[in-house]
C-alpha cells in the first residue's frame, strides 16, 4: 500500500471565534466565514489544502456537534464517519485524543497531521512540501513534530518555541515552549532568530501521539482505552460511547497536556505565510488596502476621513463613514459593532456585556 | 353656524427630509417617522395637536402623491377629499396657493391654518391658546399672520422675524424677515429681544392669502384661477386639473413670493416649545439623554467611553460602541452612517455621493 493511504488529517473545527463577534457568531464561528471573500471559509480553505496530501476519505473534521450540519454542508464531500461531533466543548486534548484512537483502530500504521480549521495560510506549495518533509520525519521515528512559523513581527498574540539542537534539513529539537510574551519580550525573540511562532500545526504516528497521551495525562487516555477498537469502528457505537466518555474528560490543550511536557518534540521551521486570524487587527493585516488603508469585507463603503479601518458587514448594506481612524466596524445578525482596533482585547468582555444585559441572541 | 366650523388647517407633507438619511429616506420621509418613540409620527402628532383645534373634516394634508397611501395608513381619519396629492415637487407657494382655492371653494368664509408637517411642538396648551388667540385676529382683519418662537439660542439654522409694532397683545407688524444668520448676528438678534424664529406656521383667512397671492405670485394665483370653483368640489374633476396645472407653477417658497413682500404681515410671538427637527443635531438636542449624554432612538445600545452621541437604528439591533464622541450613528434599510455631528451638513452630498456610486437604491 502507498505511504499516503496511511496518511490521515484532523481539522479541528469546534472553536467559537469569539473575538470576532458580531461577525463571527456561536451559531457561525469565524471557520465557516468567507473571511477573504475568495468564495471558500476558512474550513473550506484548510480542506482544501489538505486534500493534495492525503486522500480525501483520510480527512476527519472535528466539531462541536451543534455545527455538524454546517461542515456537511460546507465540505459535502465528507462521508458520515469522517464528521467527529463533540457533545462538549473540551479544548485541544480530548479532541486530539479522540481522532487518535479513531484513526488508530481504522489503521494501526497511520500517521496523522492535526491543523486549525480557522487558519490562514499563504504560499500554500511551502504549505505542502514542509508538511510532507514533517510526515517523512515522523513516520520513521516516535516524535512529536510541530510546526514553527518564522516571525516577521515582534507578536504578542502567539505562543513562540525556541528551537534546539539541528536534527536534519529545517527540522530541531524543541528548546522551549513559551506563552504570549510581553512586547519588549517579543522584540528579543524576534532578534534572536531562535524562535519560532506555534502554528498549532502537528505531525505524527498515531501510535506516538498515542503513547504520549497515555504517558503524559493518563486520565484522558484511559477514558478512551476504556473501549475496544470496534467501538470507534461504527458510526453508532462511536457516538453512543463519545456522548457518555467525552464530557468526562479534563478541559486541557494538547500543548499544556503533552507538548510542553514530552522529550521526544521536534520543530520544523517553515516559511509559508500563516495567521491564526485571530483578532480584527490580524484580519486587517492580512487584507488587502485602499488608497485610505481602509479594509472592506464583503460591503459598499463610501468613506470620507477615515484612515486605517476595517468595515465587515454580513448582508448587503452600504456603510457611510466620516471621521473614524483605526475602528473596527462590524455588522452583522442584529448586531453593529464600533470600537477601536486598539481596544478589541475588549470584545469578548462586550459581548459578555450584552448577554447579561440582552439575553443569548446577541452571542 | 359656529365659527370653529370655518377654520380650517392644512398640514404639508410633500418634504423628503433628505438631512436624516439614512434614517429618513425618499420612501419614508422624516414626518411619517415616530421620531421620539411616542408611538405616533411626527405627522400623526401634527393631526392630534390641530385637531383640538378645527373639526377634523376641515384638516387637509398635501402631499407629493408617492406619499399618499402612507399619510392613509397613519391617518385613516381623513377622507379621500381631505388629502391633495401633488404631482410634483414646487415648494410652499403652489401648495399653500392650491389649498386656498381648494378651500375657498368649499367655504368662502373660511380661516385657515397652515403648519409643516415635519416639526416638533411641546407644551402644546399654549400652541393651542396661541393658534386661538392668532384666527381670532386674523379672522376679523385682512392680514396674514406667522407665528414667532422666543428664541432660546443663537441658533443659525432657522430664519429670524424682527418685531415691528405691538398690536395687540402678543401680536405685532413684522418689521423685516431674515434668512438664517452667521453666528455673530444671531448672538446680536438673540440679545436683541426684537428677533424671533420663524416658524412657517401660517394664520390667515383664505380670502386673504388668495388676494396676496393675486397681488405678489399672480402666475401662481393664474393658474388655480383658470378653472372655476366647482372643480375643487369634485375629487376627480379636481385631480384631473392639478395634474396639468401643478407641475406647470413656478417653484417657490411661500415666505420668499408673499410673505417678504406684503404689507399687512403680522407676527404673533409665542412660547410654546419648537423646533423643525431639521438636524440630527436638533433631534439630539430634543431628545432625552442618559448620563454619558448619549441619545438612543429605537435601539439596544451597549457604550464604552462614548459621549454626546445619537444612535438611531430603524428594525431591532444591538449597537456596540466603543470610544466615539459626538457622533451619529444611524442605521436603516440597508445604509449604516457614522459621521461626527459636527459635519451633518454634509450628509445631502453623502446621499448624492451614493446615488452616484451605487444608484437610487440607497436614496
Amino acid at each position: 500500500m502507498d505511504r499516503k493511504e496511511h496518511r490521515y488529517c484532523v481539522i479541528m473545527c469546534g472553536g467559537i471565534g469569539s473575538r470576532f463577534w458580531p461577525y463571527s457568531r456561536t451559531r457561525l464561528p469565524k471557520q465557516f466565514i468567507d473571511f477573504l471573500g475568495t468564495g471558500r471559509t476558512l474550513l473550506q480553505m484548510s480542506f482544501d489544502r489538505i486534500s493534495g496530501i492525503v486522500p480525501i476519505k483520510n480527512i476527519l473534521v472535528i466539531t462541536n456537534e451543534r455545527y455538524a450540519d454546517l461542515v456537511r454542508e460546507q465540505l459535502p464531500e465528507l462521508a458520515d464517519d469522517q464528521v467527529l461531533c463533540e457533545p462538549a466543548r473540551r479544548n485541544t486534548a480530548p479532541c486530539i485524543a479522540w481522532a487518535t484512537w479513531h484513526i488508530a483502530a481504522r489503521d494501526p500504521e497511520a500517521s496523522m497531521i492535526v491543523a486549525p480549521a480557522d487558519h490562514m495560510i499563504t504560499r500554500e506549495e511551502r504549505f505542502v512540501d514542509s508538511v510532507l518533509t514533517g510526515l517523512d520525519f515522523v513516520e520513521s521515528r516516535d516524535v512529536l513534530l510541530t510546526l514553527g512559523i518564522e516571525p516577521s513581527r515582534p507578536e504578542t498574540g502567539y505562543g513562540y518555541i525556541q528551537v534546539g539542537d539541528p536534527v536534519e534539513g529545517e527540522i530541531s529539537k524543541v528548546k522551549t515552549f513559551t506563552e504570549k510574551p510581553d512586547i519588549e519580550l517579543a522584540k528579543v525573540f524576534l532578534a534572536s532568530g531562535e524562535f519560532f511562532w506555534n502554528s498549532g500545526i502537528f505531525l505524527w504516528k498515531a501510535s506516538t501521539i498515542r503513547e504520549a497521551l497515555r504517558n503524559w495525562t493518563p486520565d484522558i487516555a484511559a477514558v478512551f482505552d476504556s473501549t475496544d477498537a470496534a467501538t470507534y469502528l461504527s458510526v453508532e457505537s462511536e457516538r453512543r460511547f463519545i456522548s457518555e466518555a467525552f464530557p468526562a474528560c479534563m478541559n486541557i490543550s494538547i500543548d499544556y497536556a503533552v507538548m510542553e511536557r514530552a522529550q521526544n518534540v521536534y520543530v520544523e521551521t517553515v516559511t509559508f505565510g500563516w495567521s491564526d486570524v485571530g483578532t480584527w487587527s490580524a484580519l486587517y493585516d492580512l487584507s488587502p488596502k485602499n488608497s485610505d488603508a481602509n479594509v472592506t469585507q464583503n460591503c459598499n463603503v463610501l468613506a470620507y476621513n477615515c484612515h486605517g479601518n476595517i468595515f465587515a458587514v454580513r448582508g448587503e448594506k452600504l456603510i457611510v463613514a466620516d471621521g473614524l481612524e483605526d475602528y473596527i466596524i462590524a455588522d452583522a445578525d442584529g448586531v453593529l459593532l464600533i470600537c477601536p482596533k486598539s481596544r478589541e482585547q475588549k470584545i469578548k468582555q462586550m459581548v459578555t456585556d450584552a448577554r447579561l444585559k440582552f439575553g443569548d441572541k446577541y452571542e
